[in-house]
């Protein structure tokens, strides 16, 4: 039997459960080891070595240590190609292609003003943070104008790449959650294509898994 | 003789002469149409057929249309393996793994604060634009943070993501070429191995080819 992968950080990260999500959907072993932020133990040297930029999550397989959460999900989709959701990152080079696009879709387009959202929205109010109205108005705006690009495209496909769930879709359940969450899920339900996927793909028993794991209490530090 | 690919947009845009880095680091063949954002071409329904975000570039190879230009640049490496630099995405899985955390590292740390310090120092003045100061200071905050890190990696190893100039690598060119221009060179040069690094990288052929090309007039658009 192979050796479970190791995954540091907790469920809660954003980019901890969406690395958590792809080893479900692939059906991949893993350990998941906690990295107490609020211990600021992300910043130590040890946790340096594994994760130079002192953000979770770290990963590590037997012969590789990687971090940034969508690299490690193209490599976990890569090494167990014939395991679990066999098309998360495409079957041919086109559908790969696609997947890739819709992928930094949501890295580059997505998850900018969806982070100061959910920061602004989620986070702080837990962190007694003030919370910036200006901010969170500018964002909403932002990510407005993402959702209407997504629209158009759900009603064209099934999913954002495809007619099959990918590591494209995927990637947007952390964000997606959290403000799902709070009283803008009206963002994606206010609009019908947006709304009929998120009920698909966080609907998976993937995500439903993770979103248990993120209620559960950390599991010890490393 | 394969039909040349079909890039659209500005050589001076940095997403653009990414793609152009690596479609000359891969030698495939390309035909440049100008996309002219001063007119908003960028945001005409043909061109939101190819770039529903309505930004540059788009492009298209005989089956298939992309946007994104880290996505557009794994498929170019992928498709055309045997041809120009053979090891720009890596030679096996791992240091593909490896390539992609450091061209996400690009994409999610680097290019946030350099893309505003790029509008800001470069293209605002050009703009008539009033630049924002506090803006400035806090990006580059974030820029140098980042850079340390750099800094400590290519002490390591002569590339970001190896011993072999990558994709990863190439992904920083357009971003530090526009700083490198500006009175914050320093931020790079200040660094001894981040500024090794970047008279490499910038030294190569592939890239003063792209410096030309954003120095010449543009071509005629589609």
């Amino acid at each position: 039997m192979a050796t479970a992968v190791k995954v540091y950080g907790p469920p809660m990260s954003t980019a901890v459960s969406r690395v958590l999500a792809c080893l479900l959907e692939k059906d991949v072993q893993f350990q998941l080891i906690n990295v107490s932020m609020a211990k600021g133990e992300h910043k130590k040297p040890d946790f340096l070595k594994l994760q130079p930029f002192g953000q979770v999550p770290a990963f590590q397989d037997e012969c590789i240590t990687l971090f940034e959460s969508r690299a490690i999900c193209r490599y976990i989709s890569e090494k167990y190609p014939n395991q679990g959701n066999k098309g998360l990152y495409g079957t041919n080079p086109l559908e790969k292609a696609s997947i890739d696009q819709w992928l930094e879709a949501e890295g580059q387009s997505f998850s900018p003003p969806s982070s100061v959202l959910v920061f602004q929205l989620a986070f702080a109010p837990r962190m007694k943070i003030k919370q910036d109205e200006g901010l969170i108005k500018m964002n909403e705006e932002k990510l407005k104008k993402v959702l209407d690009v997504y629209e158009k495209r759900l009603g064209e496909s099934r999913y954002l790449s495809g007619d099959e769930f990918s590591l494209a879709d995927l990637s947007h359940l952390p964000n997606a959650q959290y403000l799902m969450n709070t009283d803008r899920g009206e963002l994606f339900t206010s609009r019908e294509n947006v709304g009929r996927w998120w009920g698909e793909i966080s609907g998976r028993e993937s995500w439903k898994k993770v979103v248990e794991m993120q209620k559960s209490p950390p599991p010890p530090s490393a």
